[in-house]
């Protein structure tokens, strides 16, 4: 590929360089020609250069890759990078003097992070609108929802009776928080460090502002060092897709047991289950178990960036370049494909009402009612109302039978015996004291599943106020380019 | 400690409940005294207790705890814990119905994770005071440091002068952010779990809001089953600290090379140099290398909270709960270490203005001005004025002379080989022209080193205004208690 | 505590020095003082001290270290560490000259690496015993359980019947690779650096080979700058360690799920068990989740001290000293807590036998071994077979039934159909082909569940080895001990 | 792609099912093919298939495959993976029967994580490969450079000189112990699982130690649930592999440090510095930074992996199938790189003598070797000679010179101030003392500089050792490729 004695290296040309060059083709080539523009534009406006210099140079870049659009160059090993690669083709084209120009009062390192920078919007953006996506498909499975029960498990042993929806509703307010998580990790990447040239700006008056607004960027990046040095967006970023992928993984892991053969309360369509010929009862729930992975995948590699940043120091570095932040792309393409599939997973799962119905016969999930409404309608204190409780269960467990087949007389032995009156619920009313519909909607209190219907009508709100944040940061890149073109004829 | 057929088996009370007994008096001991009075409280303004039954709780409460203050119980296995151990004295001196009243409408679950929340308040406000003092100090150091020169690097190599206050102003930036983000975390740490019971709240209608507010809670989190699974405000908390964490890292890597015996720009006083009593020309300086290892430790332990989360259910949990958060606090105590330490060494170290000068002369560091320069005041393009540059500094590094003793006719001679004419710099000019102090002093753009006192007025605005949100939530904390306390009267 | 000027800076000495002073205390004391001892011994050995030198310096370090004995001394700021600390005691006994001496070709670098080395040798070994005692009772229960079913899972659904020990087996030999891979890094942790002083050893002839003995170690480690510089011991240390946790990590998880209402395959003794008393049907077997949990926390600790070294330059640097593997001890102890804990729990756990009879028979998991029978008795090619089985299956499972309650006239009409012929297998051996018992006893291959009793056997041969190569690695320590003694007097 | 009520599921196919089907042709299509040919000479040999049925099957199995040769297929929804793609393939060449035949007592379970193996062990020896070549490149240069004077740094500091080699030489026995570490890894992961089936083996006999044989592994893993569901030979292997990083990593620092402007000592060559054109004095060796980036990288892609096994059951799973070796081979991609670029830097680098022993005088370097000799050749005490050491130190500094430019007269006032006397050292042997030379050529104790030709030797014979340890692996891979072939026919 090149000269062993002179630069590049072989082995740098082809670890290194190659790479770089055509990953810089793969990632950056379009924002590089955005930032060309922005800059152009402003320094046309700022007196550096006339119409007649920019309108050349925008001519000439238009024309250098158009010849390359849709193919990916091979390293030639003769420019160190794409980017000296493009400004040779300017140079032959313009000559060196106006070609040079074109960099007054910038560097490669902040033409970088303003690249790197737009490209982690970008990503941004696109994980948004798929968390968005999945969020408001939970909230239409929560509404279609209200009155499934499932059973919520503590200590990962049966607990209570509760709502799909409620659950459903516990994953949308933290998917929401993820959301907000997301939106600030924008803000913080939203700012632009162009005009910071290599490191302390430079002594040409330029319009950071200009060139921020040309590229969509909400706000400019005030100390240039920080400009080039910074690395806290990437962290902040990486960190919010780490907690949002633990998150999802918890919520997998859930599924993985509800969907177990032994306890079986999720019912998940054909079209997600591996089937084994030989054993047509087998019912594989496998993309399941490919979220779980995807989930660490992602989150291994979400965490790999944050590594890249340990103990380096505070400076222009490679390990917070393009390398690094293609690496975090891996990240990104792996969440998306959680989120697309898990999206579509949980738009067609059920809850197989029996078998909920069931466990929570057999684990005596709603006994705990039974004790707080006696206490509550027969004004006995909560230690007695406890050991009735207690009483009953010890009866249940002993015949084998469930407890919305108490007896009677079984009832009302317990309470005697701990009273020594009789209670004064009748039959019905213990038989609905005892139903998981009661359960559930006694739990009428802020937070509860029998005020769903509020809570959803809320989340419902708060994911369209995200959106709408989302689509004024994708409205403001748009309109920069926009921008752009209008000013580039 | 116990008998060995029933609960509890002798190693479980040995490697599990004794540690956890232990680790709830060291820390929450005070906070479930809270959570009691508020709860108690606002069960007596719903009508659920008497003010005499308050009166005797809070009177049995007070007895209780006053026995013990000071004092670490050591685990006997009699109570499964420390909450159980304390609701049995409570039971000694007020029977067990009255001391089961207590508990109307509340679970372990929702009280724990209230108390966890309420601990994270206090160490997330620790720590803020300690970044704002230091963030303080750095601005302190900057506005003395305004015309003190450094070298500001790219890729390990000298690359531009710039100012001491410049470069603190990107590190100042970057805890700023840091600070927002902990405020953040704090937010969403801010909500109250209490009322959600075991999982889905209950029957009895409780005042989730006035609980809220007498714990000082900014605000009640909502879904009660969120209440006890959700767990991404942790992972909020202690990513928000490995990220500072890392920025403070890559800072602390700057000091250990600034202040290496060969860079030897960081002036470090004796008061944190180790000296070598055979060697008194070598000065260790010590703490920045402890600095370093603190930051990994401190980082690695808030990433060990991070792990344990992974991969668990989303449902009540004891990988969310005590211990735990405990294994957290070891992450905060050490961060407290690092922004002391550093705090401390900030407040003290100088530049060396003659080593740095020297360098800058040795590295041409301000040649791309000249370059610049001559852009503008000759009028000639950017290609001739770098050529000028070039041959400049071949001239120089061949000659081992500094660029401040370039002779005027070696820069004459150089403009006339590129332009084929007289310069009209002067030899006057010239030496301004190269002279680090121009080269910053041209650099007035925004966030540029010229334009760090009025930079610094921002910082010191936005230093103020997060401590006074800082502040503000510590009032919400202290009102409560004092809200408390008059109403347990 | 010190002089605010001079050193050590107060913050320094409380964020730094004094825990390292009581952090020495704790851990290196006694080791600091066999590196005396055997260092003197040698130096006496080649002639650079006498006997009356030694036996004074003997004397004075027993004095010295017999008045702090079981006290922890608080740090003054007087001496830079310990180390200091006890040399001025020395020279306060013998005069700085004789002190001074026993410093002959050493220095604080190699004495520290020495000593970390020699903790890092007990708690291997202290861990190694503890796994050996596990491994030994995981043995003993599988002899128990060769004959014991339990169902075994494969993408989290049940698959196949095998037995507990066959399960057990898997786990025994995953350990004995654990205890395979810690007594691999002992061995590289067994190396004396001891000699190699700061760096490059000294111009001083010393016999490193002797001095390694006098402390036990299996080797002198080779080169000099390796010795203060190198870590991958202390990185395969960690990461042996973190090895096991994944793996018994993972094996928790399935006691998790076995231990779960409604698969409820692993019975827990009372002793384990944590009851609601509200609740006496509900078993929380929270001692799994605890192990969960210590589990990731013991990882997350062992990573951090892998963390601390990443970035590092390879020096001598504190990144590698004390305070990083006092965080590593941490490591180490909560390890000790997970194996001491699971080996009580796995001592007293049964498996319901009903249970998983139960669960074999409704998810069909012997039905593949019909289907191999029926090609190796019948002689009909596997696809016949396996629809024969899958025609039976479906009939199963539309009926409600249970295998092991197939009407033979299915079983008929099932071959019949497919076959065109009557099958050979009579209703007797029909009933034996589809039970558990036979599926588990014709897989009598290498490694397979009927083999078990084999396994088992070389097992324990296994075991035996690990605990005598263990056992030789104490005794050589325990008889350089018993070498110093001698020496001494 | 396929119909959405039906499986796959469109999110399914497109997210999990295609990926696999690709990365499967990618990296195991022949692996697979050779699992089938040993399996099927197994079958034929234990009397489970005729010569015709197999050479019919070999037949079908080469026909197939020639099809796809050097094609990846897309997938296309109709089988749900490689595997059965394959299997219909035979099916339509040999028939369902005889097709059927060829998966006798086998599952995909055991084969997958036969192929898995397989790719592990090449891996793994192309790893070992480049790591050999990399120590036999540091020994090389370690022989050429046995008198090449280096800095050897303690805090970051300068503190003595000492010899390229030996620096080099801690470099070599680290990786030594890496590569142990690897075969080590090696031995774990060549250790066949077929025969396992799904679970538990099978009622059929067959063969584990010749399809072992056929495939090249070194044995049968016993354990056969161990077999599918064991994963510590994955994060053995990738433990390994993160040893090995953050071991190079830390060397890479070094270089960093060696090559700044500041300190100088490592000269680079052109072909690995990238230059500016505008500042010719400027070497940016960026390939060291990039060197510390990949080793990060590689680490995080190492750790991911083990981060897949976390809290996951110990069971067949996905967790530990295709897609996380997957992702695991991007580890292994990016260690080669590393290590393919930094053997090609290493073998070019120099040391700048002039500049390192300018820094040796400057930092007094060799102070200590003075103290130390004027103990062995005067015979005063340490004390008095470290005092003696002092004095002049503190001259030296304050008259700015250089310890080689010592004045006689200011060594006789410190030795006469200190000790009364007059030293017998001549200014001749004053001089030979304090040379540099001098201090490498007296430290000849076992690991010392003065020691390395020795120490060379022994690496080489351990280099020979492992490399032949591979190479016999390496052996066993090919022989059972070569008994197939013959077999086959």
């Amino acid at each position: 590929m090149n000269d062993p004695t002179g630069f590049p290296a072989p082995a740098y040309a082809r670890m290194v360089l190659a790479p770089l060059f055509d990953g810089y083709q793969r990632y950056f080539r379009e924002h590089l020609l955005a930032v060309h523009h922005a800059h152009g534009i402003m320094l046309r406006e700022r007196g550096w250069l006339t119409r007649a210099q920019t309108d050349a140079i925008f001519a000439a870049l238009a024309d250098a890759t158009a010849q390359t659009a849709n193919k990916i160059l091979e390293y030639s090993g003769e420019h160190e990078d794409y980017f000296f690669w493009l400004e040779a083709q300017l140079a032959d084209r313009l000559g060196r003097d106006l070609a040079g120009r074109l960099h007054t009062g910038r560097s490669r390192n902040d033409i970088d992070h303003t690249i790197l920078r737009m490209v982690m919007r970008e990503r941004l953006l696109g994980l948004l609108g798929q968390l968005h996506h999945l969020v408001g498909t939970l909230i239409r499975r929560a509404e279609e929802n209200t009155d499934t029960l499932v059973m919520a498990y503590t200590h990962n042993q049966p607990a209570q009776p509760t709502t799909f929806a409620h659950y459903l509703g516990a994953l949308i307010e933290a998917l929401l928080r993820d959301s907000t998580r997301l939106l600030r990790a924008y803000a913080i990447v939203d700012r632009c460090p162009l005009g910071a040239a290599a490191i302390t700006t430079s002594g040409f008056r330029l319009d950071r502002a200009r060139t921020a607004e040309l590229l969509g960027f909400g706000a400019v990046l005030e100390n240039s060092y920080g400009c080039i040095a910074g690395t806290d967006h990437i962290a902040e970023t990486y960190s919010a897709l780490k907690i949002l992928l633990l998150g999802l993984g918890r919520f997998v892991q859930d599924l993985n047991t509800w969907s177990s053969f032994e306890v079986g309360h999720l019912r998940i369509p054909d079209a997600f289950v591996q089937i084994s010929s030989i054993m047509p009862q087998k019912r594989n729930p496998v993309p399941i178990e490919h979220l779980r992975l995807l989930c660490s995948l992602a989150a291994g590699r979400a965490e790999t960036v944050l590594l890249t940043l340990h103990n380096t120091p505070f400076t222009d570095m490679n390990d917070s370049e393009g390398p690094v932040h293609e690496a975090g792309y891996e990240a990104f393409d792996t969440v998306a494909r959680v989120l697309e599939l898990l999206e579509a997973l949980m738009a067609v799962v059920g809850i197989d009402q029996e078998r909920v119905r069931a466990h929570i016969e057999q684990a005596c999930a709603t006994i705990t009612e039974l004790a707080d409404s006696l206490v509550r309608r027969e004004g006995i204190p909560f230690r007695q109302s406890h050991e009735i409780a207690a009483r009953i269960a010890r009866q249940i467990i002993a015949q084998g039978i469930s407890l919305s087949a108490l007896p009677m007389a079984t009832f009302i032995d317990a309470f005697a015996g701990v009273t020594g009156q009789a209670p004064e619920t009748s039959e019905a009313e213990l038989r609905t004291i005892c139903a998981p519909e009661h359960f559930v909607s006694v739990r009428d209190m802020f937070g509860g599943p029998a005020r769903m219907r509020e809570s959803l009508e809320s989340y419902k709100l708060d994911l369209l106020a995200q959106q709408k944040r989302a689509s004024v940061h994708r409205a403001c890149i748009d309109t920069a380019a926009r921008l752009r073109h209008a000013e580039l004829s």
